[in-house]
């Protein structure tokens, strides 16, 4: 496999963290990134993450016409930046540029614009993209389906501020088809940077899928994994849960 | 589906709770105990287990001949005696009758007369048939091939006085190609039921898939969603893992 | 110490596991125990514990009168029958017979009749009398007070048909200080038997205090606990929480 | 109270967060930062932690005589460098200056010394003085107390480099009687910060005491919680374990 070419959209909280990751992939080809900020004392997103040479140029948003992606042409546009910056990159798909958006809360018109997309060239669209949630995601739904008995409840747990049920509490919830009103407890405490963990109760016997965020650098590293595995995939549309779930069907052990 | 008709070899600890699952599924038609002691105030397991009725009488090991399978004919036998009753049995896969052996530490020439067995009938064979603790095995190998970095260790609990290691979490830890004096942890504490964790820790996320045990009436469970599942299925060798491997396959979800 | 001498209140289903504790205990002299039904094919509790000797004899509640306790001399009476029993014991505590009552849910009438009878006599009231509960109950009062930015959340983990929030976690969630509707999540599945976490979030750890019931013995123990520390205790009105309280205080490390 | 004026020992990778924890304590006058590095490009700590504003000097360890801390004048000097650093603040005890070390692992020899400074002023080391692992170490101690025949066992998590068992765990283990190569469990998985867990089993319940890291600053607020609390205090040698242990005794709750 050559070296995969990735763009970034996104450089805030998140994105900074996970333009740390794409930059130490040896696989990938870290091209550029594109930020809202104009001006900037750094050329370079590699001297704001704190290495010591020139590479990957920050490009801010009202630099980006439809030449932009032919004169800086990479495999994949990684997006995690914000819910309408998806308008911005209409061009790329039609040039062969597979996308990956892991904005956390798109709107369904937003998500119908991907789908148009994925008739040029393959979209990924997921708002919990890490390895670990997607795999709870159809690790349950799997034991849903063997233990049809099992009650189900979903603990979440987050720091103080964070405002709401968790959306991929939300996810699990509805995809498991339980009223997240009543099967859904929230904890929010102290500085818990976030933990999920679904309950499975049977009359003899209790199963626990849990997984536990240590920081944000999990959703660089999943949106690198759905990259190298779309990476010779077709035309069409994508998420998270439906790579892990294929890959579940390639693994599950013979016996 | 007809009432599945079985019968149960053992009636010790273990085979008392298993007993009182067969007992109550309304499915089944619970035809005789075959156990150790030979004389008893009771005739019928239903009282033994504070049942007001007469059913299920007890028959002692000295009482079964080849005749006593064509006398009291059962779909089913249900071994939860001890490593050496497989012998008593061996003129029932002859008659099609199907075997599900959860004896906890059968010795290689069992396993191998198990298996001649199975030429003849299903035959299933698991040394702990729980629905959980095989979910876990299947899920861990799964969870294994996609994030093959992960760094793999197991936590198992138990009451004080249960010696050396559990036999699942040395089964898991075989199957995931770990070195149990390595990767094992054995916690020994008080009167705990029975508790194993599988712990996947990536550099931003850690997963943990747990079982508790509550009871032993768990391994009841297992062994009667085993009879269902293999009472139309063709002569041949079985084992749990197996059969949730296979309905793993059946219910991935497709995306 | 002499031997303690025991009457229990209550053969149901905690009773029961109770009455099993008491028996087992050397240094406890098991006297009797009061029932509410009346007709038994057995005289002694003895014998439905499946022992193989005659001891500890059953009355109903209608053979007590004041003469009973005189008759029958015990040093304790623990009760874990009904909300109303306590009236049936009334002459007990004149006489210097130390009370232990652990029903569950006492109305403010009865604890005043307790407070009453504490005149006399030493009388423990605990709701909730296993030893881990209370530890918690006072480790986390210490904890706030240490922490007092903490923020606090209460999971409490018990069978699917329970019904309402568990009285244990209103208590902790009373002497925290928190709202219940807001700070305790109810979890209801499968075949739990008691689990209580309280967790303490700050905003770089996280503190949990856990406490999983394994099977009601833990009363009896309990129970017997407060006996032994109560036999040389003045009259007075006594709780579980108390005496660890006191424990506390007594067994602080000193560096 | 008036603020407390600090000097901070140490700007390596834990240094520097507990230097950010100082900084953003209201009750804190944050003097200067001792650090090994000579030349800078900026001469305030302020500035590399990413503040606006010029305040809290750094100096070098060669920039310290016993004039400095004369012209300096502090009330505490926090100690996160290394081992050896003691040796550069002995003229400051004699000035009434406290101490709080925090050094991982010091020698007896260095322990001894910061003894003899102790005799001067008050100086305290701790090496986890995080407020959460202080609390399990004492509530640890008065469970064993109150419940001596409780088996118990320490499981630690840690990312998969660190080497060796956690100094934590030793202590818990030592301080709890517990040979540490039997009772201490070590996980070694991924990028887990720092889990302690001290499990109690009795027959019929269990108890947990959970402590997780979020991050380093935990550290540092830890630190502040001794500095504010030692305000006050004479001469002596004091740890961490002691102002919990004494905390505790002023807020056991009374009944």
């Amino acid at each position: 496999m050559d070296k995969i070419k990735v763009g970034l959209f996104g450089f805030g909280k998140t994105g900074k963290v996970v333009a740390q990751e794409i930059m130490q992939d040896k696989q990938v080809d870290f091209a550029w990134v594109v930020r809202k900020t104009k001006t900037s004392n750094h050329k370079y997103a590699s001297r704001l993450l704190g290495f010591e040479f020139d590479s990957t140029p920050f490009f801010s948003a009202d630099q980006i016409s439809e030449d932009f992606f032919k004169n800086h042409p990479v495999d994949f546009i990684i997006d995690f930046s914000i819910a309408s910056s998806y308008k911005e990159y209409a061009a790329a798909p039609k040039l062969g540029i597979k996308i990956i958006s892991a904005i956390s809360k798109l709107d369904v018109v937003a998500i119908e614009v991907l789908k148009e997309y994925s008739k040029h060239s393959a979209v990924l669209y997921s708002p919990n993209i890490t390895l670990g949630i997607n795999f709870l995601l159809v690790a349950s739904q799997v034991l849903q389906s063997i233990a049809p008995k099992a009650d189900i409840e979903i603990i979440e747990e987050h720091f103080r501020d964070k405002k709401g049920i968790s959306g991929t509490a939300l996810k699990i919830a509805n995809i498991l088809g339980l009223e997240n009103t009543k099967h859904v407890n929230s904890v929010r405490v102290g500085g818990i940077v976030g933990k999920h963990e679904i309950i499975f109760g049977l009359p003899n016997q209790t199963i626990r899928l849990v997984h536990e965020s240590i920081n944000r650098a999990a959703f660089g590293q999943g949106a690198l994994f759905a990259a190298k595995w779309l990476y010779d995939k077709p035309t069409g549309f994508y998420s998270m849960e439906g790579i892990i779930s294929d890959m579940f069907k390639q693994n599950i052990p013979v016996y």
